[in-house]
């Protein structure tokens, strides 16, 4: 049988090298990882090829603006991986790509060391004339580029000098970096290109304090943004980064919530911000009560000074009372008897809210109006959005909207609050939120702490999900803090400032607020949603010098800057957990005490390898939050923490000699 | 400011549901994963939407040929996950899609039951003109195969029938299943194509048998596809199913090694087979000492008819003598001065071998050439090519060949002859070879053996890669055979036919040959690789018992014929390994002694749970290899194992009630 006819074609430009492996990649590409500005990005691949040639590669780096950048690939201690190390210098969005090849060069240099090192000489002489012609095709490749290929490829041809001294010539360094990258350039092998998005530093690390600017009156009244600016000197001088307002628009009057998420509202109350839009406005209008337009922008302009941020809440849905009811009735659910349907959970009705209906006839145009509303604020000078609730709107918005505004401004974050099954919040990060609202506040017990922090320190979510450790919100006071008091709210902070760079308080944390709607729920009594709630901030017992002190510490140490430096310790006692968090030059060991209710004591388990501390005599630690100096040594160590005094150590190892 | 204009393009069929971690998928879906004919596909993936919506999907599988398959996805015990299960009733490239859409029928079904439960009969009355138009919707989407959805969208807007009593209808289990698949082709979401390559199932469970044709002679002259034909009877009793040859082709005699690897022979050296061609012919001719074409197409006939098959070698390398080398110097590396360049590894020189040149400017007809060696021997009646050091040539040339082979012969087996570094090895049998040697005889120690079977049995491998355990070869006498004699051969004989559905010796195995060349070399003395070597197959103390007990206990326990339905077992020694097999119906317990030097003792622990064994009374367990039956109680079990008298034990759990 001939099958020479039929044989499917032979590919045409079939890769030398493969190339797998490559990280950082999420999903094969689907979507980007994440990084922020400053970081070194380490881009590894497996390279290899059939035979025993050398290869070569690099990996070709485009930034959002700016020139293509190429690195070359270095050698990996595993087998067959490579790496570089890439300089993150701009925010936007990167992208990479690892090509590779065989090299000839360098292949045959090694060859003919052996052969000249045996003295092969016949053999030597006969490779000679292959190197000209290999440095010929260099030269012929590589255009004006190649200064020295062809002078080097006629002098290993000059049969003037006996074959054995033109070989040792070529062995000399001068040779080794002759020829750089493909001879041949269908010798190429190419991955696909990978997207890094690279953020502002704030994206990974920052303090967050949520407040209800309505709240902010000191006597009483309605707060306004002229009462949060009075409150931007305390907040920055306790260390916080970022001020988050709840929606600051006005609110609707059709079945307005009451105190307590009483279904009837009284006069008076001022309804719940979530129900946006009025006569007075939509998204992109102010609650009057607030201030106006001009107050806001103030604020942002003022906490621009106090080195604060200020990030709005982006909720897309209406009260029955917003604008777009009336003006585009087609952009929710209306039902061919004309009602409308409201947020639906059935047979709940959440009458003060009606859902937009994102894939109605008319979706191109709501799509664009949602976005428009952040250009809006946008062009008002805010950068961050705390977006609710986006697991309730269509995945494909996200991923649009997101990439539409960051394309304009790769500066804005959108912080995602999304609370549900855990496919769900990661695919959302994927497709471009910034940061995430995580299960931090339900995770109270050491495991617990432990396996999710594994999960979101050292699995393929590090590429993707920017955790924010909010220790509670306006929707969760956890039984924990309910039942713990004022040591449980200690040791939470402690847990929320170290184990994440990004951590947030809701106000009235510092207060140990802590007393629920009813027993067994997870709402506050008396919620801030649907009332004014002034507060005495300098009542005793305050938590504030316990944040500032913290706020601080995270300014100071690169340790607690960083996800996914974090090491859990061994600890002999289930309620001590401990951790310690590295950064070069920086190491900070953390012991806390779980139980709200009582003195813990037991041993701690420090890796002195790790940590670069004697095995043999005595180091000290220092207690960042109190001063106190302890002398440890070996690799276990005695710790007794009593809630009545704190709820951990925040200790740095002192590496000075011990005199 | 305006955006309106600017906005880039809101995306035209954005997915409503997402579709992840789709398996099995081999690097994004760059390679096919394997299976063999009769085994059930488990598809799986995450699927998710926006809400609370509820979503559907299914599978679309395309069998290499007939018709298109469409299988409901099954929610999983996951959350968010699916499956469905595929049966592979065909051998040849398949490939299938998730599909997936919201399931707006149920969805509102759902909400209409809480509805019509809460009483709530407004609303249940605005709904039901909301399903009918969804019915007319589906009605023209469907077109002929929806019967019944015109109709019953009319009775649900039957207003001479009360509105509750219709929705109570419509609830009926009548109702469940009317709506199959989207309503809106747009709201389809796919995945992309993966592809699964089907095998026959003897590439994945079989016992294979090396010999050389030369050395099967009994009177010690040159053997003959005559001499081996008479072994056939034998090697079916013991249990084999492929018989594997060393290149059968005719011997190159220039620079022809000698015995033990001389380079120079003596006259009546009969060289190396793999020193392929002579002016008798290449890699399509066979060696005249061995016998014509004709009689080795008797052989494959005569193995055939012994429920043997015959392997055979592809080695793509030529003799200096190889007709090629002559017809197209051009394929191999020849030098500017017209010398060839040998076998690369200098300043070694192997002068009885040239190496193709698979990248010459004759390429094409080159890689032609290779493969229509294949097509010749396939012809022939070949089926299975044990493919010798598949590294040194292009992977990019195995991509194409195999594939082309396959696409027409899809039951051609291919065997990688790869010893090379981890990620080599994954990479060739990614690209398309059917099974392949592995690090098996360098895994002596019970922690090796764990780390490697876990390897091969629980990552990404076990979808692509297929070890094939040989437990010598002609060019592998580990050390521990050659010091641990006959107790060794023993107890890798147990391990490798019972951890790896497929494994195989070469011959001299069962005669527990174990001289080496010379002290801390892993080659033969007196290899048959340059030697004729007689045998007398029944010398004393020949293992011929305990392979044939073991082929045959391998064909009759299904849970011998897979490899990831491994769980090892705690053990109190590290001399003993302890491993459970599964199978419906099969369970067995290897407990293996790998000391070959004496008796070791220890506990050895069972998952009585796993096992579905009684906690509370004792158990029997019985040896399959010595047909001992011991009485056992609980999770740990005393086991002494004496190499004097055996290797291991192979248990069966006795099922039947203790009388």
């Amino acid at each position: 049988m001939s099958t020479r006819d039929t044989i499917p074609g032979i590919p045409r430009r079939p890769p030398h090298v493969v190339i797998e492996g490559v990280t950082p990649v999420v999903d094969g590409g689907r979507h980007p990882a994440k990084r922020t500005q400053g970081d070194t990005l380490v881009v590894e691949a497996d390279l290899f090829k059939d035979g025993h040639d050398r290869i070569d590669g690099r990996v070709r780096v485009r930034p959002p603006e700016g020139r293509v950048r190429t690195l070359p690939l270095a050698y990996h201690f595993d087998p067959d991986r490579w790496e570089a190390r890439v300089a993150l210098d701009a925010i936007g969005r990167w992208s990479f790509r690892i090509e590779a090849w065989p090299d000839h060069w360098r292949t045959w240099r090694d060859e003919l060391r052996k052969r000249v090192d045996a003295d092969q000489e016949e053999d030597v002489a006969a490779e000679l004339p292959e190197a000209a012609l290999m440095l010929r095709k260099a030269a012929e490749a590589q255009g004006r580029s190649a200064p020295g290929l062809l002078e080097a490829a006629s002098a290993l041809e000059d049969d003037a000098v006996p074959a054995m001294e033109r070989a040792r010539r070529v062995l000399g360094p001068d040779y080794e970096d002759l020829v750089v990258g493909p001879i041949d350039p269908e010798e190429l092998a190419c991955s696909d290109d990978y997207e890094v998005v690279v953020d502002r530093p704030l994206a990974r690390f920052a303090s967050w304090y949520e407040l209800f600017p309505r709240s902010q009156a000191p006597d009483g009244r309605h707060g306004s943004f002229r009462d949060v600016a009075r409150r931007l000197p305390e907040l920055a001088e306790l260390g916080f980064d970022v001020v988050y307002l709840p929606p600051i628009h006005p609110i609707g009057h059709s079945h307005r919530k009451g105190r307590n998420n009483d279904p009837v509202c009284q006069p008076g109350d001022p309804g719940s911000p979530w129900a946006i839009g009025s006569e007075e406005g939509g998204h992109t209008a102010v609650h009057p009560e607030l201030g106006t337009l001009e107050d806001f922008e103030h604020l942002v302009r003022e906490a621009g000074e106090h080195g604060l941020e200020i990030a709005l809440d982006y909720a897309l849905q209406c009260s029955p009372d917003h604008p777009w009811v009336r003006k585009h009735p087609d952009w929710f659910r209306v039902r061919r008897d004309g009602s409308i349907r409201h947020a639906e959970n059935p047979p709940k009705k959440y009458q003060d809210i009606v859902p937009l209906h994102f894939w109605c006839d008319d979706r191109e145009a709501l799509w664009q109006a949602c976005v428009e509303v952040l250009f809006f604020w946008i062009e008002r000078g805010v950068r961050i959005f705390r977006v609710d609730n986006p697991h309730t709107k269509p995945l494909a918005f996200w991923e649009w909207a997101l990439r539409v505004v960051q394309d304009r401004h790769p500066d804005v974050i959108f912080f995602s609050e999304a609370f549900t099954r855990p496919k769900r919040m990661k695919g959302l990060a994927k497709l471009g939120f910034t940061q995430s609202y995580t299960y931090f506040t339900w995770k109270n017990t050491a495991w617990e702490l432990r396996e999710y922090l594994t999960e979101l320190t050292t699995t393929e979510m590090a590429e993707y999900f920017r955790p924010n450790f909010f220790a509670n919100t306006p929707d969760i006071l956890h039984a924990y803090l309910q039942h713990g008091g004022r040591p449980a709210f200690r040791v939470r902070l402690l847990l929320a400032a170290t184990l994440s760079p990004s951590y947030g308080i809701y106000s009235g944390f510092e207060l140990a607020e802590n007393e629920p709607v009813r027993p067994g729920s997870e709402e506050y009594l008396d919620s801030e949603k649907y009332q004014i709630k002034p507060r005495d901030w300098d009542a005793a017992g305050n938590l504030k010098p316990e944040i500032r002190l913290l706020n601080h510490l995270r300014r100071d140490h690169p340790a607690l800057q960083r996800l996914t430096n974090l090491i859990f310790l061994d600890t002999t006692n289930e309620q001590l957990l401990g951790y310690w968090k590295s950064a070069p030059g920086d190491d900070l060991v953390v012991v806390a005490n779980l139980d709200p209710f009582g003195p813990q004591e037991g041993m701690v388990r420090l890796p002195l390898g790790g940590l670069d501390l004697p095995v043999d005599r005595p180091y000290r630690v220092r207690d960042l939050m109190s001063g106190e100096v302890y002398l440890w040594r070996g690799e276990w160590n005695y710790v007794r923490l009593d809630p009545a005094e704190r709820a951990g150590h925040l200790l740095e190892i002192v590496r000075e000699e011990i005199p």
